[in-house]
């Protein structure tokens, strides 16, 4: 596991990966800390790219944060349904008429969108500058902004292009949780529970004892689960960055997720959400091959939906899902790969599945929907 | 300099870049040699990218060497002003449409727009994907087909858009040049002198020689001329391969170059030709501040004019020419840095030049375009 330090008010994790190694702090009031963000920024041009939500919430204090830098500021429309190709032209065209460089600096503000957007733009303007993120959802802050994956969708697929590019650092301000929205807060749960049936748990019961407290956005309960979730994701990074292995099984429930996002346009559902439902019919299956047992699926579920998160898929027919799955880029040779459990805590990545009982747990949840 | 072997009835030119290491097939009928290329996709699924020039020549012959794979293709429409993010689209759609995954190889065939757009695209699909060289342009079998630099222009500024990714092989086949038009054979000459001028003297007298030989496509000296670039460019590749220093010695030429392109809208002017004039401006500004002789200059511009390239721009005034010269990737902190040479075979990367030295050279060639 990573190591732990306080040196700023609050706890910093570190993602290690050689010479793009990077911290992430955590902490409440992060964003007044201007020196955080100026020691990780080696040149004098900085853009900010943020979207029409969260600017008005905290882009003046970032701005304020980077005076004295050569500044530029980019606010994109809000939602996933933009993340797309077609919107990082307007970032790569506030770069050139800016005049900026191979030194320049790209901050990502707000959510997993706008932290992908901006880091595939960072990824690829001029062969790669640099990068900072300042995640603002749950979500953000305890998954995308960490790790260094980066892309847009392509109508047909979910971040089907896309580059790995670390960021010199994450700066997580636990303050900014105040101004979310109660839908995308749950949302973000959603990714926390993952990292307790993959590989924690100790941290997954923790979440069955503590989630009143979760809920209530409880300060000390939200910087616990915060770090923890940091620590999980920089551990399983550090030991795959390019995920030829190992990192895989982050994707728990998201070859399911992905094929109801896709099937709903990117409108109607937000990422954790059909990851939440991706996770129980991962669970589901795993239970139906007797990979785990029956009890461990209901904790699953019951955890799930004790969130406030879906447990259901849209309406959709079982093919329609399986067909949406086998685009995903989890899909390997022609054999889908799926992330499944041999017990809460304990993932594993495999194409070894009972392809029949694949095809009665996408029944039996697209019937239960149906209802 | 790169070891060299003969192992197919031609040559071979390792770039040594540890992990990332490949070979160089240089010889007369590569095309047809199916084992080069099998020996290089770890996967089922190919997609061949070419042109509508290119298309008709060569890709059945590609296409009947890769019988047996998941064969895909892509022709797309030839010239520069179509190496656009838009192009990109319809690469990324082919590999959706034919459900194509991360262990798919791309295979570029044709020129160096086919090369850097198809190689885009490798690097960015599902984060990136394998990705194999074929050119068939004097120009990108001695220079952009070695060394992973990918990307596609902006509407403003050339190259604005890439990333690194190296090849797993390229095969030069030499047979191709003998339908490439005269135009294009001789600004591929242009990156050929480039090498002579930065960091072989020898190689330059030789071309002073054997220019003839050259022109007139006879094989040996085809046979040499590219594996004596294809030696250079791994040699400085393999010891930066992201530009952070060294590298840039290869853009001689490109910053004055790459203005001309834009400036003309990537349409009138092959890369090439703009290198070569760019050249020209290089040593004759080095020249004018003393850093290498008039005789120098005289030799580099003769050489340049002899194998039938362009010596002065366009119609343009100095200051337009500088104004897209600042835009360029390689400005730095608001100083531009240009390649300059102190002597034929001696390139330095520099901001230290003398402000209006670069604009009297401006000047002098605009000047003299105008007559």
């Amino acid at each position: 596991m990573p190591n732990r330090q306080t040196n700023h008010s609050g706890h910093t994790v570190h993602v290690d990966l050689k010479d793009r190694s990077y911290p992430i702090y955590i902490g409440q009031g992060l964003l007044e800390k201007a020196e955080l963000l100026h020691r990780h920024i080696p040149g004098t041009q900085v853009l900010v790219v943020t979207n029409e939500t969260v600017a008005p919430l905290y882009l003046e204090r970032v701005c304020a944060a980077l005076a004295g830098f050569d500044l530029g500021r980019v606010i994109l429309p809000d939602g996933e349904q933009h993340k797309t190709l077609e919107t990082t032209t307007r970032i790569y065209d506030a770069l050139i008429d800016q005049g900026f460089n191979r030194s320049a600096t790209l901050v990502g503000l707000g959510g997993g969108v706008v932290g992908d957007i901006t880091g595939f733009v960072a990824a690829t303007y001029q062969r790669g500058v640099h990068f900072i993120q300042i995640p603002t959802t749950l979500l953000a802050l305890v998954d995308s902004a960490v790790g260094g994956k980066t892309g847009v969708n392509h109508p047909r697929g979910k971040n089907m292009i896309g580059a790995f590019h670390q960021p010199r650092c994450v700066l997580a301000d636990t303050a900014t949780l105040s101004t979310l929205p109660e839908r995308e807060f749950r949302a973000g749960i959603a990714e926390i529970i993952k990292y307790g049936l993959i590989q924690d748990y100790a941290f997954f019961q923790w979440l069955e004892r503590q989630l009143a407290q979760v809920l209530a956005r409880d300060p000390a309960a939200l910087m616990y689960i915060i770090e923890q979730s940091c620590r999980n994701k920089a551990y399983v990074v550090a030991a795959d960055e390019r995920e030829s292995g190992q990192r895989a099984l982050l994707n728990l429930g998201h070859t399911f997720g992905h094929a109801i996002e896709t099937a709903t346009g990117y409108r109607e559902w937000l990422h954790g959400e059909a990851v939440a439902v991706g996770m129980c019919m991962a669970a589901h299956l795993s239970a139906s091959m007797g990979w785990m047992t029956a009890k461990a699926f209901e904790r699953t579920e019951a955890l799930i939906q004790a969130a406030g998160l879906p447990v259901l898929p849209p309406p959709l027919s079982p093919g329609a899902l399986r067909k949406l799955m086998a685009i995903d880029k989890k899909a390997t040779g022609g054999r889908l790969r799926l992330v499944l459990l041999e017990g809460i805590g304990s993932a594993v990545v495999t194409e070894a599945f009972d392809d029949q009982a694949l095809t009665a747990t996408l029944e039996h949840f697209t019937a239960a929907a149906g209802r």
